[in-house]
């Protein structure tokens, strides 16, 4: 198909009559439709129903060790969990905190600890005059609503398919000692799913902050998940390659089973050094007196191991392959050559990220919830929801049935071929 | 028996060797006991077991309202479980927040907001020069150490068995700006046992604090847990006798089924009112998407409703009632007329409250550990852990099985005896 750039006016005016008509038929279908947030489908959380047969009133609810998991205690979580998480993270278990339901929330409390009580004997952040962090983008933005509700100030460093921009990063990191940490979704990112290279993590565990407490927040949030059997992505472990070149305490790594078992009903984890480990229980010890040591032996017991965990997702991922398939034929057959759009092909995690011309974004999405598909708010994967170039929506097809995805992926590329039509036909006409 | 002090230096000098014979024969026995925290036994964790069969893979995980509690969402917990809470709490559904597992972390993450973030757009904590809070003596050690880390200042109000002396509250409370908040477990008190009075709830809800961010941190961690089928305490309402008199924001309140389903394992839940709710709701959709609803799901399912949960309550009744008689006859039988200790004998709860003469606390707890018997230890019912008097002692007796528990209360009693005898010798001999 031609390029709309390439088009004369009086094509683009041709095609534009062409897809207003067709959007109106999308209108008259009344859909409901949601590629969001990312979210597993209903066949999802169905083949992790075997859980909730995982302990029974017969069951003896103790750990290998003889803890009994019903009653008070075990700040840092059951061995066995340890073992199983410790596998999943690729780390080792003495260096994991097994927390309750919701990596998200040990995140908050990792920047909340920081802010109220320092890391490591450093100032607590709320005592600075200026904080700062450096976000990747597009990103994830619950990340970066954690940042802005501490005040902290958000730059974006732009995202390749290799990672954040290290050049940048590198220069910004140890010049600034206002720069205090660096949101990373390092495996299947959110919304890229770009993985990051090996030199771009070497050159994370080789950074030189000028803040003693820069720490990498690193959220390994799709380290098993994996779209494909034969294009799995790998990533160099992060706190191995940072404990080598002497830089151990500068990495908290982030990881839960959310979309492994049950999102909300699984368990979070937290891996670090012996120090940070040491500094974080100082708090924790303040906070609770346990995480649900239940919850975590269910998931034990129902996984066994790190290989019935990986042969788990297997099925996961062919409940959704087919929907990225789907998301990804659209974009091809109907965007395809139009030079209106770029998008990416994960080989894992929950997202497509679209980029579309600069400043359409926002109408894009708006022109399809007026159609009744919702999509990611346009700006969300930006420090303060503000994409500067107006340009990156994220694409959440997990979620929807096959037929509703076919559908709403249908209408998301003609909300896109009508909204840069019209911006390329203004523009020749003011040209 | 004769009191110690009616006795004449050479009749203690006696009962000293008597005493000091037995203490011999006790750490011969090498006894490995703990009365220091409020466990529950196994026997009551075993009578929650249906709990695991309340859910299995052939269930519906749905809610009422067709929410599928096995996906994210539902910051503030399922409809139902805020039902089955608000009937534990005697709260309208309305006004409960559902959380995780730990209601200490609830408490924690309260006074981390206002820290962060201030109460109601007040300033911030961590923006002030001084907070202090009211910590009603003796209490609960875990309350205490919150306040301490976040650096707030904490002064003692003695306990009566009315509560807390109202007297002193309502005068420090309205004369001091700095003075944020009060910690209250209000219904068979950590660790003496006692409710508050009408009185003191009626006085509570009148205050006219000068800080407009003071607010009451009402534990009720004990709300339905009841000793005795005869001998109930009621407590009224707090929540809405602020409401009625007009300070309608002043209260948070807490409670959790930790030791009514599985500690650790069970759900925590805050009411307050709709403004504090609003304004707790803005931080907590940065922190979380939402808590454990499966979980919520599984409560719900098992307890049926409030009257499940009462009869269930009759169960863990049945279960630790003669533990707290096999302390009680042990103190009554082998300390009572000898004027060195005083005692609660509480209807509900989980402590016993022992006070002994002053500045003997410390050695009966050290005598008691060395002969095996854990106490908890002495002074951690004050502020940072220091008893000015050195003389009250809690007494845990849920865990122990009956046998153990004897020995063990029964070593507390020598161990009473004997650090007594040797201050009263002493001081004879000096006088």
């Amino acid at each position: 198909m031609k390029a709309y750039k390439d088009m004369t006016k009086e094509e683009l005016a041709a095609e534009i009559e062409v897809l207003k008509a067709e959007y109106k038929k999308y209108q008259d279908m009344d859909l409901h439709l949601d590629m969001s947030r990312g979210k597993p489908c209903r066949e999802q959380l169905d083949i992790s129903m075997g859980m909730m047969d995982a302990l029974n009133s017969e069951a003896d609810l103790s750990c290998a060790d003889g803890t009994d998991c019903r009653n008070y205690g075990v700040l840092t979580g059951i061995e066995e969990a340890k073992i199983l998480i410790g596998d999943m993270m690729e780390n080792n278990p003495d260096n994991i905190i097994i927390y309750g339901n919701s990596s998200l929330n040990v995140m908050y409390d990792t920047i909340a600890r920081a802010y109220t009580h320092g890391i490591m004997g450093n100032t607590p952040w709320c005592k600075l005059d200026k904080v700062k962090f450096l976000c990747p983008v597009p990103g994830y933005d619950r990340h970066f609503g954690i940042t802005e509700y501490f005040g902290i100030e958000m730059i974006p460093v732009p995202m390749s398919p290799e990672g954040p921009d290290m050049d940048m990063v590198e220069k910004l990191v140890s010049e600034d000692e206002t720069i205090k940490g660096i949101w990373c979704v390092p495996k299947y990112s959110n919304p890229q799913g770009y993985s990051y290279s090996d030199e771009t993590v070497r050159r994370f565990a080789r950074l030189k902050p000028a803040a003693k407490d820069f720490r990498i927040f690193w959220d390994n949030a799709y380290g098993i998940h994996h779209l494909y059997d034969d294009r799995e992505d790998y990533l160099v472990e992060i706190l191995a390659e940072c404990k080598r070149v002497g830089n151990p305490d500068m990495v908290y790594k982030f990881a839960s089973t959310s979309k492994i078992s049950f999102p909300g009903s699984g368990i979070a984890a937290l891996a670090t050094s012996p120090n940070n480990m040491e500094d974080i229980l100082n708090q924790l010890t303040h906070q609770t007196i346990g995480h649900d040591k239940v919850n975590q032996l269910r998931h034990v017991r129902f996984f066994g191991d790190i290989h019935g965990m990986t042969e788990h997702m297997k099925k996961h991922a062919a409940i959704i392959r087919p929907k990225f398939e789907v998301v990804l034929n659209a974009l091809e057959s109907r965007l395809g050559g139009l030079e209106i759009g770029t998008w990416t092909n994960p080989n894992g995690g929950y997202f497509i990220s679209f980029d579309a011309l600069d400043g359409c974004a926002k109408e894009i999405v708006d022109k399809a919830k007026k159609a009744g598909v919702v999509m990611t708010k346009a700006g969300a994967t930006w420090p303060y929801g503000k994409d500067p170039h107006d340009s990156n929506i994220r694409i959440a097809p997990t979620y929807p049935n096959i037929e509703d995805l076919k559908l709403a992926a249908e209408l998301f590329t003609l909300c896109v071929r009508l909204v840069s039509a019209n911006k390329i036909y203004k523009e020749k006409t003011e040209a």
